[in-house]
């Protein structure tokens, strides 16, 4: 390990950045107890905290990525070979997020051929995407929340804020720009097992601007929408297919069957670089599927008895026909098809 | 406390039993790590058990609480309000299940009014319904298994099994009914969030039994309909109201919209105890309410962040229009409705 520990007092919070010649990440395992933040020098490591859920949400999984792509620039010079596997260990640090891979290919064709010096254009690609994000969180916050009228509950699930993106979020730069418009009575947020993004991060995350927000058992959600009529699901997305399919966070589908079931209306709200038009349906997304004791160890035993055997896809696929708008920084795609998504994706 | 610790090697699972002169419980929580049971001797101890979850599911919760009445006779003597109250105690301990209203009626009656041996009569009303409850679960395991045809994988939630009952189990009483004619290839169960009844008891009892058994977390459950196929959701119930509204462990609403929308068909097997004609629909039940510490704690910080709430609620109502069979010992009632249910529950 190659990595030390600082804490610094940033205001508003930001997942990955870089500072002193490293790239910093917020270990959000560890939110809401504890703020703490991992100063990385080693492309290894940075491809390590990306697995291991330091950093978690597809805009800052890419973010991420391109700041260790500039690692993995420095550490090899003008070795090839040595950036071809700085570059793949990234790659495959997280499969689902279609992300991840965008932001390699953006530094890798800013920064060229692997030389001393590449670093240097590496770094001011990954910063241009760091900017460029949290640019289109605001715009797709405004796009967003111009869908909402009246005042009422909304729900989400995971998190798709500030801490999965550049800053401000995805799904809750929506929130928050509508909350600020007056659009938002409460959120209800789903916990989000096994790694409890809802209860952990976005409830810390709302919680910090003062928008109230209520978190439930995942299993919960159903009866509440029963119960409290929200008008929106608003969630982010972790990979888009050409035909409008969504990959996002396990548990959304579930969501988006109630919330079509009880009259709300489903937006999900992602960057267009996690639109991937070379992925033909939600049947072509790679659902990762992440350790069984992620799941088991909440059990208290040491062990599982033999004979049970333990799924956690980290993933699920929502179909299009259930997405009421896609919201990306280029604009909005009413209930998506592959014709208009293509449309929306060829503006500039 | 009054309570001492013992390990009683018995052979299969009884959640509940009275044993040496007083009332025994297997510590519920603890599993699967423990086999633990607890002792109790004072109707005090088993009311705060069956609050505090050491036992758990309406039937189980039941025959408890006709023990534990027992006990109230025993301590009361002639004394009709400390009968009162003991009796009071044991009512008030869980709200949704109605098995616990009627087994305190039924020991009641039989026990008539307060007199030193009135326990006797109490004890030998509280072993019948035990005794019955086993017998029930027999016969509903056979009308339910015979609602299946080939071979399929099903899903059940929670745990209805032994576990929940004097023995056998309600919806894993169809489940090992079923796997003993070959007509179950695979069990699906939530992790069932924020207790675990599904990763702790229910499959540990099925792995007791050899049967397989996948669990996911709660919200992996709807992506599981899309890709195994199953062909039932199989629950029990906490209570059934008059026209076929049943209240279930909080997820079981969302399960079987999932089901719904799948193909697969809803089953709830209950004892008609469970079945209370008095309560016109799912409106009119109780749904129990427990402490937010249950969710919260997961996350590992000391206190939620002011301004985040968390909502509880122990159980969720399915109403009768998304259930395909009610199977109760007295019959199977198919897409219940008022009529039809207050036929079955009409005969002797």
């Amino acid at each position: 390990m190659q990595e030390t520990e600082t804490e610094y007092a940033w205001q508003p919070v930001v997942a990955a950045d870089w500072r002193d010649d490293a790239c910093v990440l917020l270990d959000q395992r560890l939110l809401p107890a504890e703020e703490r933040y991992l100063v990385l020098d080693g492309v290894e490591d940075v491809a390590a905290a990306i697995r291991d859920m330091v950093v978690r949400g597809a805009p800052a999984i890419g973010i991420a990525a391109a700041y260790g792509a500039v690692l993995a620039y420095r550490q090899a010079g003008a070795d090839t070979g040595a950036l071809e596997r700085g570059l793949a260990m990234l790659a495959d640090a997280r499969p689902t997020a279609a992300n991840l891979a965008w932001a390699l290919c953006r530094v890798r064709r800013a920064a060229g051929p692997p030389s001393a010096d590449a670093w240097r254009a590496a770094l001011a690609e990954a910063r241009a995407i760091h900017r460029e994000d949290i640019e289109m969180n605001h715009q797709m916050g405004r796009l967003g929340a111009a869908l909402l009228s009246g005042r009422s509950a909304v729900v989400t699930h995971c998190n798709a804020g500030a801490l999965a993106t550049g800053g401000f979020g995805t799904a809750l730069g929506v929130i928050r720009e509508a909350w600020a418009a007056g659009k938002i009575a409460h959120v209800f947020a789903g916990e989000t097992r096994p790694w409890l993004q809802g209860s952990r991060l976005t409830a810390w995350e709302l919680a910090r601007d003062r928008i109230p927000v209520t978190v439930l058992a995942d299993s919960a959600m159903s009866q509440m929408f029963r119960r409290q009529h929200p008008s929106w699901l608003i969630v982010g997305a972790d990979r888009v297919a050409a035909n409008g399919d969504v990959a996002n966070k396990i548990g959304t589908y579930g969501l988006a069957l109630s919330a079509r079931h009880h009259g709300a209306r489903v937006m999900v709200v992602a960057p267009s670089s996690t639109v991937d038009l070379d992925t033909a349906s939600g049947d072509d997304i790679p659902i990762e599927e992440r350790e069984s004791g992620e799941i088991w160890a909440a059990t208290g035993a040491d062990a599982a008895p033999a004979g049970v055997s333990f799924a956690n896809p980290a993933f699920d696929v929502t179909p299009a026909s259930l997405i009421d708008a896609l919201v990306t920084e280029k604009g909005v795609v009413e209930s998506p098809d592959p014709k208009a998504l293509a449309a929306v994706m060829a503006r500039p």
